[in-house]
């Protein structure tokens, strides 16, 4: 690495004048969990929710991540770590565009989680655990993986012979209890309640600072 | 790799509604250009002068990329293209978010630049090339990295001994003549005629498709 002739400039255009420009908070909201957990699913119906509100949004997944910014990477361990660490970085660099971003990843490693956490500022990284037993996931088996994971055709399967580590401290858990507008309403409730994000009057004045 | 186990879901959330919603199509403006060219400080003003005009935009530089996304590549032949394949997955993740994205790298290989016009859809890649002679660059030097490339303290300087490959037919041309404020302006007034940029009542319109 020859990296000691790069050089910090201070953008004109900073967060502050986005934050005051669209009249809200950029955060991540981090779901993790189980392959079939409802990570998807879930993530879609708040994006739509937070959408009807007016809140600009970007859903990373392994759809939009694992066929571009990832896609010379494998499932190792070592791949998985870096697979979150660019997924983090590139969280970072939406959040710092003015966006909330929610993520839906197994992302099963406790420290890389963390490691996200670290490279975003205190309050910007939202842990959504979706606290949902194996058995309950590989029953739905939305995607037949499960199954293969049992029969040896995909290797390092979260779960089967690869460890999950569930959050200790999450703001947030979901489980297969609620209906998945049920879960919208209650998150949505939490990040209006610890200011995350603003409805109506307040987010005009949020604008107007 | 062992990716057959990945499926593509349809996002409910889609470019459409974004573009709608924000009233801008997204696009990226990509600088590329020799280390003192101006890049840095081209990109700066017209992301300024965006924001004035209320577009949402984002400046992907060494500054931001560098330090974060791809702080484990080096500045080899494979390393930067590397570094560009990731800025440009990343910044056509945010073109997906309808963010206007402009991005400040020397980028010197073509067929990298090629790989990210391709990443995107017709229309959505804008070439601006800083057509300023090295003299001028290595004269102004402003970081001094020239003279440490001259003396041998940095490797694979491009224009020193790492080539730079002039854009054949870019969207725009930037040069030393023009003052920054004017370079901005004629960047400005081509994004309008083209149709990349709306101004006033045209952007209320293409708001209420």
């Amino acid at each position: 690495m020859n990296q000691d002739h790069l050089t910090w400039h201070t953008h004109r255009l900073a967060k502050a004048e986005r934050i005051q420009m669209s009249g809200q908070k950029p955060f991540v909201l981090w779901l993790t969990g189980l392959s079939g957990s409802g990570k998807s699913t879930l993530a879609d119906a708040l994006e739509w929710r937070l959408y009807a509100m007016g809140l600009r949004t970007y859903l990373l997944d392994g759809d939009n991540v694992r066929h571009g910014l990832s896609k010379d990477l494998g499932f190792t361990d070592a791949d998985r770590v870096e697979n979150i660490r660019r997924i983090g970085e590139t969280a970072k660099l939406m959040v710092d565009a003015g966006l909330i971003v929610i993520t839906a990843f197994i992302s099963p490693f406790r420290a890389d989680r963390q490691m996200v956490r670290e490279m975003l500022e205190p309050g910007e990284f939202v842990e959504l655990y979706m606290d949902v037993p194996l058995e309950i996931c590989e029953q739905r088996d939305p995607k037949g993986l499960y199954k293969k994971a049992r029969t040896g055709q995909i290797k390092h399967f979260t779960g089967i012979d690869s460890p999950y580590e569930a959050p200790l401290a999450p703001e947030l858990i979901a489980t297969a209890e609620l209906s998945v507008s049920e879960e919208v309403d209650r998150i949505v409730g939490y990040l209006v309640q610890h200011g995350k994000i603003q409805i109506g009057e307040q987010r005009k004045v949020l604008s107007a600072v």
